[in-house]
């Protein structure tokens, strides 16, 4: 299957080492630019305090399935990290919506290199991302928990 | 960019009528199929109680930018909805992992088509799902939210 660009967004880090590892660690603004064509598809996003991003991992190349994450010393397999490189290079992000400007939508909590194709924007809804007693696996105590 | 199936997705759904809307109303059990080819990867997956899967939506085909969501007498825009027919038809589901046996993930709380072919799977962590303070647009008062 092909997938397409449907926009871009434009963020501050010009590098991987500029890039903050998960999202809600970034206080960064971004402007996701949806092009002209998709515009109409936006209307009553605005609603939504969040979304969730889809995107392209532009700069990731060919993966492997044993991977060393950041935050961790042993390998692991991919499909238990976020590492960018992989079979397909989807990422996804789950930002807040600060407000539309026709078809740029202004976010915060962004994690993404400059210039990163955008694939899809869905609502964010409680019912779908949080759950309860979760557990982590390899990266228990490894990363702050915000709540 | 061009996209390709890592696995398939085995789940109860032989239809569209037969799928529930969300996945935390469903208790179905899936088994998500892993091509032996990438199998490697799933190491340490079986740590986390949830798991993020991407996929695509096969039997959509073409999408419109305006449309009227199920529980809705509105139209909307598309990416204020979780419609299949899309610009990229990728669908995602956070789901209750189970168990793993070999190349294979069984999994509840899934909400697609039997055959459905798998794109990706992430570790689902808090920090990236859950967010509190959440405004869900059109959709309040239309969805129970389980918290």
């Amino acid at each position: 299957m092909e997938i397409v660009p449907i926009g871009k967004i434009h963020t501050p880090f010009q590098s991987k080492s500029d890039t903050p590892i998960q999202p809600f660690r970034s206080q960064a603004v971004a402007s996701v630019e949806v092009f002209e064509e998709y515009a109409e598809g936006l209307s009553d996003t605005e609603g939504f305090s969040h979304i969730i991003l889809l995107y392209v991992f532009h700069r990731s190349s060919s993966y492997q399935l044993t991977v060393k994450p950041f935050l961790e010393d042993q390998p692991r397999g991919l499909f238990a990290t976020r590492y960018p490189a992989r079979p397909n290079q989807i990422g996804l992000s789950v930002v807040r919506l600060l407000r539309r400007e026709e078809n740029v939508l202004f976010t915060e909590g962004i994690d993404v290199l400059d210039g990163t194709p955008l694939l899809d924007i869905k609502p964010y809804v409680p019912d779908f991302g949080a759950r309860d007693n979760v557990r982590i696996g390899w990266l228990e105590g490894k990363i702050a928990t915000p709540q």
